[in-house]
């Protein structure tokens, strides 16, 4: 039996236990064929099986009809962070960005290079503690940019702005998560890393209806044209970590779906929540309304005792919850793969440490 | 022990099964971490030790100085095709580019959204089977294209054209397969899934000197500036293709460097060209004097033969030897990784279905 911590990392993150036994188990000896998973042509019927398979268990996990388009593609999330300007705006368009974070910043920084883009709210006023809510937005922008779940600051929103175009959200830390109605979205996308598998992928889906007027004359591997047409393989695609997602959706599917999932995860936060709303030493960073289920951000009196908490912690085998370096503090990430035991423990442990400091 | 066949896959491709050994043993705790290498931050020290332990492998292995830069980029070598002159070119440049095939016609495509683009030599008069000689090559262009080997044809450079300018090269099929003089390339690049490890990572290598005018306000993920100020680590890289590729950068050097491995290949593929060459059953595609040590194309006399050829083979453990539909016929992919007991098996297979046909 071979060690194992409770990784509370916040990406690349933990992965269910099961999955990643089933492949180190398969991992010489791919379905009987004599060689390993990553060994084989992406155009074989075995890695089809897988990429198909996983196509549409994500549909069907996510409650998606036949009008949504379910791609595998390389350069991570960010690449989504030029690729949606690049494909659907121009210099005449304009386009509304909400900025939770680091991970919007970013995004409006390079949707700047193709088009006009009006941050329409911004929680930075409070280092990103909130989701800004009531926020009027420009009836002529093509479409309206979110961050659903903010990794740094430990937020996430619960209820998504009405709008007349369509939105656009970075799902990378919650996809699979919760229950979600994402009837308005146009484009949703995601970093395999935190929820759904090893780093090295991105799942991005758009809806059929959007793909009217996308720009021509961009480089074919930039054009999500070229990679629905080709359903993801016009290029060898990234085999291993799509093969692990495929195994993670079984996993959540066997788990009893995303609903399932979203009561373990609302249970396994409030186990840590808890104990910061129950004892002075803590202070949770993100406004209560505005709380993550996957990123729970907290801060302890002071900086000598959050080292001395982290110290302690890893001696438990609670491992990499060290805040990110521009809030400082903890982070305990406790994406879906998290299990129950691990934020019982870290609970007790921050009951226990409460008590002795 | 699970089963092995001979996979003869132009890729993905077979990798050396220690490596596979290694990966499978340790992948539930990686280093006594307690989690997957999978699982782990990208900037978490035993992953840096791996980055950097590739890098500078790769660097030692292809012989070159302190003046290069290597890179693991995602988007595999197909994002090389548009990266390369959306920076290092505009509309008023121009650059050269030798067309021996599939690969580098794709190329030619990308570069002319880009600049002008003067396609010097083309092989494609006789479906690509050779490598153009003595080219004439534009003094005023800014960089001169080639792909080093071509999987889909079997053929080969020897020698590279001497240039005013520096080569870019796509080595994706050949890399570290033999020693190379590599002085007048500016850019060298390969996707890792043929001789280096599983698909979804390109090693990107450039020379210092050529980075003096690059083109600027490109998508940051899209700028070489960008990934080489942060050494790769711009975005959490993929994790999984860097952690085998820098076990099979250990393993080559275990067989002894480049030079070792080019002499097993050479041997390899003779084992095969020697079949080839002395049974009239067989057709070499490639011209003798530009064959590929890595890809290896011929036909029988029929494609009822070649059917049953493949059958007969697969019976015999030798995976995945149809050739590319757009040539037909046979082609055994023996890179690195194959050991010489599957060239020998192959080899003597092909002997006796031809005294049998």
């Amino acid at each position: 039996m071979s060690k194992r911590v409770f990784n509370f990392s916040a990406g690349p993150a933990g992965l269910p236990y099961d999955v990643l036994k089933e492949a180190q188990e398969e991992f010489l000896d791919y379905n009987n064929i004599g060689a390993s998973i990553v060994e084989i042509s992406h155009r074989s019927k075995d890695f089809m099986a897988i990429i198909e398979g996983a196509q549409s268990k994500i549909k069907s996990l996510l409650n998606l009809g036949e009008n949504y388009h379910v791609l595998f593609l390389q350069g991570v999330a960010s690449s989504q962070f030029y690729m949606v300007p690049m494909n659907f705006v121009g210099k005449d368009n304009s386009v509304d960005y909400i900025d939770t974070g680091a991970w919007t910043k970013k995004a409006i920084k390079e949707a700047k290079l193709f088009t006009n883009v009006n941050v329409v709210a911004s929680s930075s006023d409070k280092n990103y503690n909130y989701i800004p809510k009531n926020i009027s937005l420009n009836s002529n922008s093509k479409y309206t940019y979110l961050c659903s779940n903010n990794t740094i600051f430990g937020t996430q929103y619960k209820e998504f702005p009405k709008v007349d175009n369509y939105l656009v959200g970075d799902f990378s830390s919650d996809v699979l998560s919760m229950k979600r109605d994402l009837s308005d979205f146009g484009i949703i996308f995601a970093g395999a890393q935190k929820n759904l598998g090893p780093a090295g992928v991105a799942i991005v889906i758009i809806r059929n209806d959007i793909l009217k007027d996308l720009n021509e004359n961009i480089p074919s591997m930039l054009s999500y044209k070229t990679h629905i047409d080709k359903s993801s393989m016009f290029n060898t695609p990234p085999v291993f970590p799509i093969y692990i997602i495929n195994k993670v959706l079984d996993w959540i599917e066997k788990s009893g779906g995303v609903e399932a999932v979203e009561k373990n995860n609302i249970q396994k936060a409030n186990l840590i929540y808890n104990q910061i709303d129950n004892n002075d030493i803590y202070t949770g960073v993100a406004e209560k309304d505005d709380r993550s289920n996957m990123n729970i951000t907290f801060n302890l009196t002071t900086p000598e005792l959050e080292s001395k908490f982290i110290e302690e912690a890893l001696k438990e085998d609670l491992y990499a919850i060290k805040g990110h370096r521009s809030v400082g503090g903890i982070r305990a990430s406790v994406y879906n793969a998290m299990p129950i035991e691990g934020c019982q423990k870290l609970s007790d442990f921050m009951s226990r440490f409460a008590k002795n400091n």
